[in-house]
């Protein structure tokens, strides 16, 4: 998973301001900081739209972050294929998040044919140890 | 799980309205069905921040409908809990949802002393057999 | 889900012998009582091989359960698939099983093309509730 | 994470020929290679009860060495816990093992008061890649 990706940071941002407006409806709160082939990193800004009650971010905030992202670093790897679905999503919460941006760190551990599979780590930025861990697969259609 | 439900309907509205006022606000999409002990029916309204390319429901907003009708079949069984929280939530995507309204139907499997797990399946409105399926693990806090 | 069974009971049972061979390692432990479209009853006599401290059930004899379990009602639907794989297997334990049969109750959500996903629910013979729930997905080779 | 372990080697030796009979059944197939405070790296050998047709590992043989494996290294954080139990375990199948020995590799990424949360990466021996990944929740008993 060393190779590059097979998109720029720039398309990228085109093209989820294309296919994800909804992601867009509160500002600009979701930014891709790195793409590989099969990884990424992206930020969400800390945003009241997210919030609980005691001042973290809810759990579908987080599950929203993950899924773009892991979107995002299939995106690095397979190039732009709008059709590939979720299949499943599962996330473990294991601390509060602070009120702070939140980054996910992901990494594919299988490309096939048509499944893949990848793990997001979450973080509170300058947070020490992740919040969530979100493993997902995803369907990729014929090409 | 034939018990009556901890709350009544308006109450679970209040609750929601104050706790988690991010459902709210795209207007009130999200509305409580029915409720029993450990169990409810919630609707989630067609509304664009949930689009996705070809007209359908994002995965997230999915989990969203999905999370919170979990949380509150909990607490048809609890009582109000402020402090329970979402240890392990996993969804399949069984198939594209209409461009319509999503109904989540929840029961829980098991209310222990410390952990609750329940499971939903999301409908289209009118529509034929569930487009996702959801297990989710709540954590009680003693009480 | 209410069709017939592609494969009759006798026919499932000399393929599990033929391709499964490491599930009678300890004798006749398991059996299909029933099998249909996408839905099987599968029950495992209680043996020592599958024991834990306390006299309850390990979890790895409740998983190879359910996994042939759900193998064999995919199989009711789509005939003798031998080379159809799990790619994703989850669990939840809700209560320690009696030291008594196992019984698990599986059934289909979706048998697409490619991807099948499924449920089961685990009961103590005679017991009150599941002692566990799987949802498990399987990827089917193009036929 | 980098804390000594709670138990050495032997001890986990002792305790898991005591609590864990049954996984001595096929001979001396299990053994712990390293084992430290939240992490563990097991290996299974290879033996024909895990067998299934292609000459390829079963799953159920699988998910009982991630099994035992996420269980030690537990132990390696908080010591002999017997009353620990598995409350969730999600697997992912990546790729066919190999006829070889399996190696599970695990860490914990939260050790709470009454969670804790580990994944395992299994590999063929001498292999590329994992070829299936795990992550288990554990609830541990009040001390």
């Amino acid at each position: 998973m060393t190779q590059t990706s097979r998109l720029a940071l720039h398309d990228i941002d085109a093209f989820l301001r294309r296919d994800f407006p909804q992601l867009y409806i509160h500002g600009d709160i979701f930014s891709v900081i790195e793409i590989g082939h099969g990884m990424c990193r992206m930020q969400m800004a800390y945003h009241e739209s997210q919030l609980r009650p005691g001042g973290t971010i809810s759990g579908p905030a987080m599950m929203a972050l993950a899924d773009v992202a892991l979107y995002v670093a299939l995106l690095g790897a397979i190039g732009e294929v709008p059709l590939a679905v979720t299949t499943n999503f599962s996330i473990n919460f294991l601390k509060k998040p602070a009120p702070r941006p939140l980054i996910a760190d992901c990494r594919y551990m299988k490309i096939g044919k048509t499944l893949a599979v990848g793990e997001a780590n979450l973080f509170s930025e300058g947070g020490d140890g992740p919040v969530a861990h979100v493993t997902a697969t995803y369907a990729i259609p014929a090409r």
